[in-house]
C-alpha cells in the first residue's frame, strides 16, 4: 500500500517520496519497508537511527527524522497509528488461497473447518468444531481438541496438545483513547507461535501480537484459563497453573513456575528459573534468576510468609 | 397463561380474577400484564403502589396489595417464584419460527448454526461453529468470530467484534434454597442487550437477565475472561482488563477503567470515569465520579499506595 | 498390556510374574490387576500391605514389596510413571465402537458430534456445536447447550444444565519434572462424573482424573469460569459463584458455598456446610463444618473483618 493512499485515509499530508508499505511496526523493529511512528518526543534518539524510511509523526519530532524520511503528519500520532492498522488487517478469511495442505496420517474431523492456506503437518488430529484459520500452521502429531479456535495466520508446534476452548490468536487488547473517551481500535495484525511440546489446558486465550508476534516458547505447559495478552514471550518449560494472567508484551525466561491466580502487569522481563507462589501479583521486571515469590505487591517468599505473620498478629 | 394454571403447578390457592399473564417480572418493574412476587414485609409500600395486578405473596403481606389485586397464596415465595419461572421459559430451539432473515453481503458459514427467528443485518460475518439463537439480533456489519455463542433472544448491535469461544446469553446465576439445602432454579428468561461498537475479547461470558436484560452500553471494549453477570449494565466506553468479574445487577457509569483480575459485588451502583487498579475488590457503591481506586477492600488509590508502605514496614 | 512390555517400553528390567495389566493406579487404591508406583520410602508401609501385585518401584524399595509382587525397577519412578501413562492412554476417538445410542425424544443438532460408544438418555437436547466423546453418557433431560465439549468416557447425571464453552473431562495438569527442567505428561486417564440436578455455568473448565474419576456430586451449582482441577470431589449441593479454583484432589464436603475469585489449593478436605467470602484463598484442610471464613491466608470470617479494621488503621 502506498503511503499516499494512508495519508488520504487519515486525511493527513505526506511529506517525501510516495513508499509502497507492507505493514506497520513499531520504532524499534521497523524496517525500511514498514510504516512506524512516534507519539514523543522521548522517542527522539530512535527515530533518528531507525531503520525505517515511513512515519506517522507529529510536527514537533520531525526534526528527528532521518534525512531520506517520507513521513505524514498526524495530529494525534496514536489514533492516527490506530487508523492506519485497519488498512493492513488481513481479511477474515481468504477464499483465493488454496486449500488447506493436509500431512499423511492425519485426522480432520468432518465438523471441523480448516480454512484455505492453512498447512497441517503429518499425524496431526484436529477434531470436531475445532477451526484452523487461513494461513495458520499446524505441526506434525499435535492434537486440537474439539471446539480449539486457532485464528488466521498462526502458528502451533509439533507435539502440542491444545484442550477444547482454547482461544489462540484472538486480538490482542489495544486501542487508541480520544479526548472524548471513545476507544479507537489498534488492529492486531501480528500472530502467536506455539512451538513445540506445549501442552495448552482447556478455556485459555492466548492473544496475537499487534505487530510481529505473541511466543509461547518449547515445551511449557498451561493449565486451563490462562491468559497471555499480546507480544508476551513465554520461555521454555514454564509451567502456568489456572486461572494467570500475563500483560501485554511481558517476557518470562525459561522454567518458570506461576501458580494459580497469580498474574503479570505488562512489559516486564521475568528472570528464568524464577517461581510465583499462589496469586502473585507482578509489577516490576525481575533481573535475578531463581527467586521465590509472592504477594501482591510482590514480596521475596519468605519474607512474605513472615509479613503474613506480623498482619496475623495486629489482631491480637 | 392464565394464573390458575399457575397456581395449580405451584399447588397453591388463587385468589382474585384469573388473568391472563405474560411473564413474570421484580416488583418495582412489573406491569398490568406481568406475575411479580413479594418475599418480605420491607416491600409493603411497593406492593400497595405496584402497577401489577398479580402477585406470588405470603398471607401476611395480603392486606398491602392493590385492592383489585389477584394473588397466589404461598407457603414459600421464593421457592414458588423460582417454580413458577419455569413455566415462562421459553424452548430452547423454536423450530416453528420462520426461518432467519440474513442481511446483504453478510457470511454465514456453513458451519455456523442460526436458528429460526434470528435476524442477521448486513455486512455481517459469522464465522464456523458460531451459534446464533433463535430470535436473536445481530447488526451491521459485526463480527461473529468462531465458536461464539449467542444464546436466543439476544442482541448484539451494530460494528461490534466478538472474540472466539465468548458465551452471550448464558443463564444469570440464581437460585432459590430449600430448607433442606437443595437449590431451586430461577430459570432466566431475560436476555442480554450488547450495544454498537462494542468488543468482546475471547472467552467471555454476559449472562443473561432473569428478568428485562443485561446490557453493555456502546463503546465498551472487554478484554477476555470477562465474567458479566445477570442484569448488569455496564456504561458507554467503559474498558475492562482481563479476567475481571462482575456481580448480577451491578451498574457502572460510562468509561470506567476496570483492570486486571478486579471484581464487583452485586447490586452495586458506580460513578461514570471511576478507575479501578489491579485486582480492586470492589464492595460498596461510588458516587463521585472519576475516583481511582484500588485493593480489596477497596480504598483510594492513594492511600492504598501509602497503605502498602506501612503494611511493608511491619516486617522491619 | 503384559508387564513385560511396559518394562520394555520403559527400557527397565522386570522381576517376577510377567502379569497382565488393565490400568494403572495410585498405590492406595491399586488392585491385583492394576500396575502402581511409589516414589518415596514413607510409602513403606503401604507398599507391603498393597493390593497390588504389579509395580514401578526403586532398588531401594524392593525389600517393602509383597512377596509376589512383579516390580519394574526404574531409576527415576515419577518419570517412568509418566512415560507409562501413555499406554495406558485410551484413543482420542474410538471409531470401532458401535454407533451411540439415542433415547427417546432426544434432539441431537445435526452440527452436534456424539461419537461411537456414547450413550445418550431421553429428552436430552444437544445443541450445535455440542462434542460428546467416546462412551461418554449423558441422563436424562439434561441439556447440553453449544459448543460443550465432553470429553470421552466422561459421565453427565439426569436433569443437568451445562452452559456453552464448558470443558469436562480435559487432561487434568499432571507432569513429572525432570532433572533438566522438562515435563514428562501424566496421561489422565481417568474421568470426570457429574451426578444429576448439576448445572454448570459458562465456559467452565472439570479436568478428567489422572486415575478414577473427579466427581461433582448432586444439585451443586457452579457459575461461570469455575476450574475444578482433576481427582476433585464436590460435595452435593455446593454453591460456587464465578472465577474460583479448586486444586487437585481437594474434596468438599456438601452445601458448601465458595463465592467469587475464591481458590482451594490441592488435597484439601473441607468439612461440609463450609462458606467461603469473596476471594478467599484456602490452603488447609477444614475440620469443622459450617465456618465462615475469608482472606488469604485464609481465617474465621469475623476475624478477617476485624483485621482489616486493624490494617487500615495503619494509615492513620
Amino acid at each position: 500500500m502506498y503511503l499516499s493512499k494512508i495519508a488520504s485515509y487519515l486525511d493527513a499530508d505526506l511529506f517525501g517520496a510516495d513508499l509502497e508499505i507492507v505493514s506497520m511496526n513499531e520504532l524499534s523493529l521497523a524496517c525500511a519497508t514498514q510504516l512506524t511512528f512516534a507519539v514523543h518526543k522521548k522517542y527522539s534518539k530512535e527515530l533518528s537511527s531507525s531503520r525505517a524510511k515511513a512515519f506517522l509523526i507529529t510536527q514537533d519530532l520531525v526534526e528527528f527524522l532521518p534525512l531520506d524520511a517520507s513521513y505524514i503528519i498526524c495530529s494525534d500520532v496514536s489514533i492516527s497509528m490506530a487508523k492506519a492498522t485497519k488498512l493492513f488487517a488481513p481479511k477474515l478469511i481468504d477464499f483465493e488461497l488454496p486449500h488447506a495442505k493436509i500431512g499423511d496420517g492425519s485426522y480432520i474431523d468432518a465438523m471441523a473447518r480448516v480454512e484455505n492456506g492453512a498447512i497441517i503437518g503429518s499425524g496431526v488430529t484436529v477434531m470436531a468444531g475445532a477451526y484452523i484459520g487461513s494461513c495458520s500452521v499446524v505441526g506434525d502429531n499435535t492434537i486440537i481438541y474439539p471446539n480449539v479456535t486457532l485464528y488466521r495466520d498462526c502458528v502451533v508446534g509439533s507435539d502440542c496438545i491444545i484442550h477444547s476452548g482454547t482461544v489462540i490468536g484472538a486480538d490482542g487488547f489495544g486501542f487508541s483513547h480520544t479526548k472524548t473517551g471513545e476507544h479507537i481500535k489498534i488492529y492486531q495484525n501480528g500472530n502467536v507461535i506455539i512451538e513445540d511440546d506445549v501442552e495448552i489446558g482447556a478455556n485459555c486465550a492466548i492473544d496475537r501480537a499487534v505487530f510481529n508476534s505473541t511466543r509461547i516458547k518449547k515445551g511449557t505447559k498451561l493449565d486451563n484459563f490462562i491468559h497471555i495478552a499480546h507480544n508476551c514471550e513465554i520461555g521454555e518449560y514454564c509451567i502456568f497453573v489456572a486461572q494467570t494472567g500475563v500483560g501485554g508484551s511481558t517476557k518470562l525466561g525459561r522454567n518458570c513456575v506461576v501458580s494459580g491466580q497469580s498474574a503479570f502487569s505488562d512489559h516486564l522481563e521475568i528472570a528464568p528459573f524464577s517461581t510465583f507462589t499462589a496469586r502473585s501479583g507482578v509489577t516490576k521486571s525481575i533481573k535475578q534468576s531463581g527467586g521465590i515469590y509472592s504477594g501482591f505487591p510482590l514480596m521475596d517468599h519468605k519474607e512474605w510468609r513472615r509479613l503474613q505473620g506480623k498482619i496475623a498478629k495486629l489482631n491480637s
